[in-house]
């Protein structure tokens, strides 16, 4: 039995709240042998608070070792298990430019191109073309038409755009049209399936047409295509939990991974104040909060330790605003962690509190990555998270009699 | 998706080196209620100092409460599900005398026995041959020829010996041969499918001639067959992993394991500096190296609880050598516990520390059980550990977008 039969049999109704606090990134390493890490070295009087007066642990987003991309770390903690749910490039892409992708779509990352006289590819990404040159070049592409399917083409930046195809029987086993190397055509698409091959069909129309439309637009004069990839088939958050939640994400991505589970998505403007106040305002109307906080990530991704420092005792700053609201369960967790030192998404565990009526105490009494090793949470997989939150909340029963 | 294929589609080269200290057996347990273990009280400044500069857990071989054998222990520090992958006991038996054993093989353990006039058994082990009867015998099994199979017999010591019989289609549903009682006759061999059948018609065979063949040998006068085990189906490491292996290991059994995974087997000769030299000889040669140490599981299964703490030590001794390589990532393990006080192997999780820059900091400050218990590799499954040294080897890149 997996733990979505597991958690449908056993659901409860009841009148609780749970916010989900993703800091991206959170967790991370000293930059010196002795140092300490961005989140042991900001002070962080709130979440130090809410450590004490709650429980610990460290997160494992996918397996030891595995580093995750942004898909797969908000999966898990969602309690979608990052391993059995993949969401494919094209998606992704079609969610980062906030496209309401659904069902019936292929999404496919598309990069413009120069084409020489001969058909091969002379610069495969047409000479980065300003963000206007692009839009300029995909206002042609949004002319094309092809028999009994729906096309969007949206851009995305420089030589980047996204094409959706919407219809029945689509299917996304279909190779990549771009050779990624120049002085050769771009490829055909073929499929693997019958399902691919009908995909195939309107793609190599497609970009016939394009060819033509883009005959004007100078170095931008042809596409490659990759990373075919159908909606993936995904339980909706409600139906699983019995949870009415909403996304209060300022990143479209992240807008877009909470749309994937069936959240409702709420528009909360650019700041952190921004989506605290989207919080209190619809407090009233969900059960579940997912607040998304980006720049913990964007600045270790930067390697500037410093300002990931900042960014956090900024996050820190309103968590009484968050406390007050008095949620029955509050967890804050990242979806991975960003140390500076390495300017990336990395493996290691993820520092996590969760404050309840019901937790256990433990002794930690900072919110840190070597203080949560002493945590009541443990290590545990970041899939499960959402199993201690429905337990916390007085929602899940007893499983056998 | 199986962390096999995971690793496959994720890794990446990248000119690092591991190195995969194990020390057979190492947990342990006090001999008395308030005593240390055989780490515990062991000196080790040099392990104690890795501690400090890495990251430190517990390994846990198979499962909770689960004693491995020194197989599955192996297997699963190679990345190799212990409960996926099963290695019969004639294969064991094989790798155990550094036969070359291979996929067209089945390797069974023989076992001499004295038959009584009338075909029964009247000693399940011959009298307890000499290892020169016991050579004497092999030598009279070794004229035997059934057609179409080669088959090679190979002495144990005592009444032990291995057969493998190399043909096509052999299949090792057999039974045993060995009633495992006396006064009665030993069984036919039977097939439980075709392959299996194949095979019991070459030992049927071998049994009849054996009888005519040792029918001078006095004691030695019959043999009886078990454990019946064709070649394991097993992924190399480099196809896994991507990782150039060498073994460097002094007894058979663990050289047999290790090439059991594809691993080039050197020859360091019989002691741990010999080992030690054998590794900076050709460490410019690999990307992942294997060395095995036996005699902290000898020592235990002797009982020998001071005699462990000395080979614990001179283990310790020559950590600095191996260090002052700067391997990128190394780590210090066993396959399982081998307590003196249970002169056995044992189900309790293994003290593990990995040095690595990316390694994330701890409290450890020595390296024991339970100083281990605070380490920021918490306790986790030994088939993870290959994800963990992959990882901060800069080996393995991100899962999804």
């Amino acid at each position: 039995m997996n733990t979505h039969e597991l958690v449908r049999e056993l659901r409860e109704p009841a009148a609780t709240k749970i916010v989900l606090l993703v800091a991206d990134g959170l967790g991370g390493l000293p930059l010196q042998p002795g140092g300490r890490t961005e989140l042991e070295t900001a002070a962080t009087p709130n979440l130090d608070a809410a450590a004490r007066d709650g429980v610990c642990g460290l997160s494992t987003p996918v397996l030891p070792g595995i580093t995750p991309g942004s898909g797969p770390g908000h999966l898990g903690l969602f309690g979608y298990d990052p391993l059995e749910y993949r969401i494919g490039r094209g998606i992704l892409e079609a969610l980062g430019i906030n496209f309401p992708v659904g069902a019936q779509d292929v999404a496919i990352r598309g990069n413009f191109c120069t084409l020489s006289a001969d058909g091969t590819i002379a610069d495969r990404r047409a000479g980065r073309p300003t963000n206007e040159a692009n839009k300029a070049a995909v206002e042609r592409l949004r002319t094309i038409r092809v028999p009994g399917v729906e096309l969007f083409v949206e851009p995305v930046k420089e030589h980047r755009f996204v094409l959706v195809i919407r219809g029945d029987g689509l299917g996304d086993r279909v190779n990549d049209t771009d050779p990624q190397a120049v002085g050769v055509r771009p490829l055909a698409a073929a499929g693997e399936d019958a399902a691919g091959a009908r995909t195939a069909d309107v793609v190599n129309r497609f970009v016939a047409e394009a060819t033509k439309v883009l005959a004007t637009e100078g170095a931008v004069s042809g596409v490659t295509l990759r990373g075919f990839a159908t909606y993936p088939k995904i339980a909706a958050f409600a139906d699983v939990y019995g949870l009415k939640a909403a996304a209060i994400a300022v990143y479209p991505m992240y807008k877009g991974l909470a749309r994937l589970v069936g959240m409702d998505i709420l528009d909360p403007g650019a700041t952190l104040q921004g989506q605290v106040d989207t919080l209190k305002r619809v407090w009233a109307d969900y059960d579940f909060f997912f607040l998304h906080y980006k720049y913990t990530d964007s600045t270790g991704e930067d390697g500037n330790f410093p300002a990931k420092v900042q960014m956090i005792e900024a996050f820190d700053a309103v968590i009484p605003q968050i406390r007050a609201l008095n949620p029955d369960v509050l967890i804050v967790t990242g979806d991975h962690s960003t140390p500076s030192k390495m300017k990336s998404h990395s493996w290691h565990p993820v520092p996590t509190l969760l404050v309840s009526d019901l937790a256990r105490p433990d002794e930690v009494a900072e919110f840190g990555e070597r203080s949560c090793l002493r945590g009541g949470l443990g290590q545990f997989e970041a899939k499960h998270l959402m199993l201690l939150a429905m337990a916390h909340a007085g929602r899940l029963g007893k499983y056998g009699a």
